[in-house]
């Protein structure tokens, strides 16, 4: 089958007119990754996605899915970070209804629990709470407020977590809750095909299958030494010769507002696999059209830092189409009787070059439908550019060191006052 | 009555240790505000936030929304960049249920045109369709696909457009539609005062007069010749002295999820008054703690290119207090009895300094508490600031000329195929 993910990088010239010279770069930090010689090899289990979660676990994925699925009203996620970003993207990208899926413990606003808590007033839950310890405060404490719930009636809680350690396990013994594993080998930003992501995923009524299958199928392209085939390398190559060549911040750009959790997930896939030791190119995201009234001034006119990613849709129909207005005050007739998705692609082309002409050289990853295989595939090939492109950048994209430095003050705060 | 409004710059230093270096600037770029003498100053009407909307038209928003409100289940607000996210700013923070205003034309998607379109599914619906010209694409299809709707009960269309020409005032004529006026002498991005936002505002049930007041109010302090007490003296210099000292990103971060689209009003206002003429500190946000898991790590170690404003809101009860667990085996009691609020405020202090530490200077905008007053405030602040800032700058604060190229190069392609 045709891999489903193209990596244009035409608008990239002249900034980045070959990649040849980072092909022996990124053929070693390829080398590095699936030998288990990068620092944090550790955390490499992500790089073959059919083998993250065993058989065993992954019928109980679906089982609990389809369990809940007719017998709730919502799954309520508890978790912060790499918890649940991943299962968000992919829900508000591909589910019928992404409301059915609410999200807790990602904050520390009593604001936003008590409006989460209105929203579930009479209603069926399920509850997945997904942290590798348990003793993270956000989730915690999250937890511990939906246990006490009151205004709804909860069917089942969930837990997402180590296989054999930590405060979540022993709770989810203790009151007999059904487990799941949070892997030894795949990090966080790194977790999304594990049970962390699938089992929310599945709720949502995703085919988890047609996912994980689009993952396998682009792994074996992402390994291919080639910067005319393999799109990571592509992707991984042109980022860090535009970093290299003074660019401090990539937009990630998309023209379907329901992939604004993808770029979401993005940012932290990038910014914390990159963002160490002084270096990277900073993650920022635009839902274009809407933004180009925002910020587009600023990336086509402002000072010159931008580097930008495109991702494009390239199914033709979106079942809305412009009508025609016999009287035609508003001048619009010129797009009358065209699909939405055709005005997309105009609108997107228009930018693209206009940010080219502007001084914002660009890459556009073209992707041919918004459906699990695709959506599983670009999983696995923003995972994998993001292994090499840390590689090239030579940092260690499995740790997050700086993560640590507000959650050691507040331990100080809260032990001081 | 005691400003709402704070800013605080202590964790700036020592990159700014003192704003007295840009007194002359701001007076000057104050005055030219003032007196008219600035780039762009036809555009400058909402520097009197009383005067923007003229006591009848004034009377007339109220009153629609008085008569909308209990008579429909929904208002959509059709509209793009200024047309919508002052409103929507305003909405997400201040009302009970901001999920009665909807939103439309603010993106080219077909699939979310028709996920609105759904949830609009047998709903008693008033429409708001916003433009000054009529003819910009994505509202003008947006009301062409919405006045097709035949799955809602569209109960009334109130326009707001020009008080004197273009093809959205024919439209509301020829079809008798009740207009309401946006200013000739205030731009898209510093509407939010005038009946551009005003009317979704009102109909979301929140008071605006009070907004005005605070709004008004406001105005006094931020006239003020000083860099002690004035607040958008305080932000626009500091912004401006880290911009000038090497920094090239402002993130703008709150730990309530409610602020969040007034954030992305702020990242319009100053991306596109500031970004042009290769100029300007690129405007991004956060959303913490959230993002902490997420881009936290790049901001506290990857590159050193950012500014950051911290918006926090000294209110002390979200009534949400972290329950006691005996147990105790989440490790979390630490936490047991408090207020979410006082959680984020040492989430927020933890991260002032680990921040400032890592070598980010930032800037904290402390606001009385979430209501009307403070709101109007910080709105009259951030746009007294901005225009004080552009000046610093030294650009025009007032025109958009780079959100023309993608436009023109639309045509062009529409032309041609």
């Amino acid at each position: 089958m045709k891999l489903p993910i193209k990596v244009d990088i035409t608008n990239a010239a002249p900034e980045v007119a070959s990649l040849d010279g980072v092909l022996d770069e990124l053929n070693a930090a390829n080398k590095a990754l699936k030998e288990g010689t990068c620092p944090g090899a550790d955390f490499t289990g992500w790089l073959k996605p059919d083998a993250i979660v065993p058989d065993s676990e992954l019928s109980r994925v679906k089982a609990a899915a389809e369990r809940l699925r007719p017998s709730t009203d919502v799954m309520l996620v508890i978790g912060i970070g790499g918890s649940y970003l991943g299962s968000r993207a992919v829900i508000e990208a591909l589910a019928e209804d992404p409301e059915k899926v609410m999200y807790l413990g990602c904050n520390t606003s009593g604001r936003y629990f008590n409006a989460v808590k209105k929203k579930l007033a009479g209603k069926r839950v399920a509850v997945n709470v997904i942290s590798k310890s348990g003793t993270t405060l956000e989730p915690g404490v999250a937890f511990r407020l939906v246990r006490k719930l009151d205004n709804c009636s909860i069917k089942e809680i969930l837990v997402t977590t180590d296989a054999r350690k930590g405060a979540l396990l022993e709770i989810a013994k203790k009151d007999g809750y059904e487990t799941f594993t949070v892997p030894d080998n795949v990090g966080g930003r790194y977790s999304v095909l594990s049970s962390v992501g699938l089992l929310p995923i599945a709720y949502a009524g995703i085919d988890i299958d047609a996912l994980v299958a689009g993952a396998t199928e682009c792994a074996k392209a992402c390994d291919a030494e080639s910067v005319e085939t393999n799109p990571a390398y592509r992707y991984a190559g042109v980022r860090n010769l535009l970093y290299r060549g003074g660019k401090s911040v990539e937009i990630l750009a998309s023209f379907e507002p329901c992939f604004h959790y993808f770029a979401e997930w993005w940012k932290q896939l990038y910014a914390e696999s990159e963002g160490k030791d002084g270096k990277g190119i900073f993650t920022a995201s635009a839902d274009f059209t809407t933004d180009l009234h925002s910020i587009g001034q600023f990336i086509q006119d402002g000072t010159r830092i931008f580097a930008e990613t495109f991702v494009v849709f390239e199914d033709e129909s979106s079942d809305c189409v412009v009508p025609e207005d016999k009287e035609n005050i508003d001048k619009l007739n010129y797009v009358a009787g065209k699909d939405m998705n055709y005005v997309s692609d105009v609108a997107y082309r228009a930018t693209a070059k206009a940010h080219r002409d502007g001084g914002v050289p660009n890459i556009t990853i073209r992707l041919a439908s918004l459906d699990e295989r695709t959506i599983g595939a670009m999983i696995y090939f923003f995972e994998k550019a993001c292994g090499l492109s840390a590689g090239l950048t030579g940092v260690n994209a499995f740790n997050q060191p700086g993560v640590e430095a507000y959650k050691k003050n507040m331990r100080e705060i809260f032990g001081a006052e």
